[in-house]
């Protein structure tokens, strides 16, 4: 791809320009140092126009229905004339380059409103990225004029927390099942979730009604404030409105100053991004680091004696910035 | 803990006891930077008198039954007098530092015997060095005279690339299931798996059969080389026996010279967790980081520059190592 002109490719993002937005995505996902380069400029372009969008993130075991609900929240939201992004972060994929849900379109009748979009799943073209990039594709989007960003995480374990760190408010998805609404979720997202919403409230209503107060309860214990639990339906729609107007009434008041906060935590995932992205192709870097890998894989020395030889050289000798 | 005396520890360890094993297991499993530097030094003290153990990785997705096959597995092998150490990696530690498993006890038939060695699964006290400092823990076991080493990963996603790295040879369990074997299961684990066993033998025999030609159709059409596929049920018992013996008769011809192949990753895996130990500790980087973390906070600094910033400072003023 060609990124020559950043201000011409900011101008359009402004202007809310879905292709340009998208292609701006695969720009701050990859990898590549070049590519580096270009996103921090487009992203100091944009980060002071960009009107804050509310930023919801959604977690939950496999299973509970994310995905239907997320479409379902979008639609309502599009329905009343507000702009709706809606992505997803896989930390596994960081590595793995794997992704969950594949190549499948995600969210058909959402993505086929002019205000909404629906951004795909991390694919194996976007290795390494998709954590620490979340942040600076969320000012894209809000420099787009999205008003609302809906982030998934289709990962598990780690992806909540990381996904914490990246929204405004943090709602967990559960379902209900006798006696077990805890199963699938680790006990620690209960430390910081913002709502909790227990999907498939369509099933039966005596074990919706057991799973929040199961929840009520252990509320009550692990954070001595009042944390909202509510039953909805992704499949008939029961609860979803109500919830959205409880956003509406968040989003008018919210003090999206304290986001500077997070951007420490941005700060901390990029640093490791970067470290990666310079051992795999920093030219510099790889003078003390071929000779080193080479004498490891041959086993004349012993990995542990590499690594402090590499830092030595790095920060002794100087290499290229 | 106190570690001041390697050369009496790597003694110890030597002569095969079970308590200065577990303490060297921890320190090298530690992230503190004084840590690191004893560690080592008693890698290096016992890397070379360390006596090849059979290092047999076992994976496959959560319910399949790898805990109690792994322990009749071991238990199987410590009735023939040999000396056996369960150990397990789970990445999603590394980083939320919580166990899957928990606190409770692991195997606990076969932490009785004298012949074996349970680690329990990582917990919030091992932050940071599970996976990459496995390659350490199996030659400390090894050094201590263990001739099996069986180690489960109990992460989920990225566990079982790492694992690969790690072992001479990687088992996939899998489970029967009505056309569905592959459900919880990677496709591109079957790219580098060396055997695949089919638990819960002891359930419909239609099904397993089923599942032994499924991967077996898949292994032949992906590989282009024979992959064994086997059943067994750790319920039962039935085929743990020929699969042990199997593994031994593998190990008499196996030629462990090829492990040092596995060092460049180990290197690769330690290089993170250094730069890591040392954003987090290291007072020399603490002197450019910090400044920076403040400017962040304060929405004065972009991240990406912060990024910038603090490569150029730490590769061009120098520090120490």
């Amino acid at each position: 791809m060609d990124f020559s002109d950043v201000d011409d490719l900011a101008k359009k993002i402004s202007q809310g320009d879905m292709a340009s937005l998208a292609r701006a995505i695969t720009l701050v996902e990859s990898r590549k140092e070049e590519h580096w380069r270009v996103s921090k400029k487009l992203v100091e372009a944009l980060v002071k126009k960009a009107k804050p969008g509310f930023r919801l993130g959604l977690s939950g075991p496999p299973g509970v229905g994310k995905s239907s609900l997320i479409e379902k929240i979008g639609l309502h939201l599009v329905a009343r004339g507000q702009k709706v992004a809606v992505l997803a972060i896989d930390p596994s994929s960081q590595i793995s380059g794997g992704s969950i849900l594949g190549d499948k379109t995600r969210m058909e009748e959402l993505s086929k409103s002019p205000l909404a979009f629906v951004r795909p799943s991390p694919s194996r073209g976007h290795l390494g990225g998709v954590t620490s990039s979340m942040p600076a594709v969320l000012i894209l989007c809000e420099a787009a004029g999205f008003d609302w960003l809906l982030i998934e995480s289709v990962g598990v374990g780690q992806s909540e927390v990381e996904l914490k760190h990246m929204v405004d408010y943090f709602v967990l998805l559960a379902q209900p099942g006798a006696g077990d609404e805890l199963q699938g979720i680790k006990k620690g997202i209960l430390e910081y979730v913002d709502h909790i919403l227990v999907n498939k409230a369509d099933l039966d209503k005596a074990l919706v009604m057991a799973a929040k107060q199961q929840f009520l309860a252990a509320l009550k214990i692990m954070r001595g404030k009042h944390i909202p639990v509510d039953s909805c339906s992704a499949l008939t729609g029961v609860g979803v409105e109500s919830f959205c107007e409880n956003l509406q009434t968040l989003k008018k008041s919210w003090d999206f100053s304290k986001r500077n906060q997070q951007w420490l935590y941005w700060f901390q995932s990029l640093l490791f991004n970067q470290f990666q992205r310079r051992v795999e192709e920093d030219p510099q870097w790889q003078k003390f680091l071929l000779p080193l890998e080479s004498e490891v894989k041959n086993g004349k020395l012993l990995p542990y004696e590499a690594v402090d030889q590499f830092f030595k050289s790095l920060t002794s000798k100087g290499s290229s910035s």
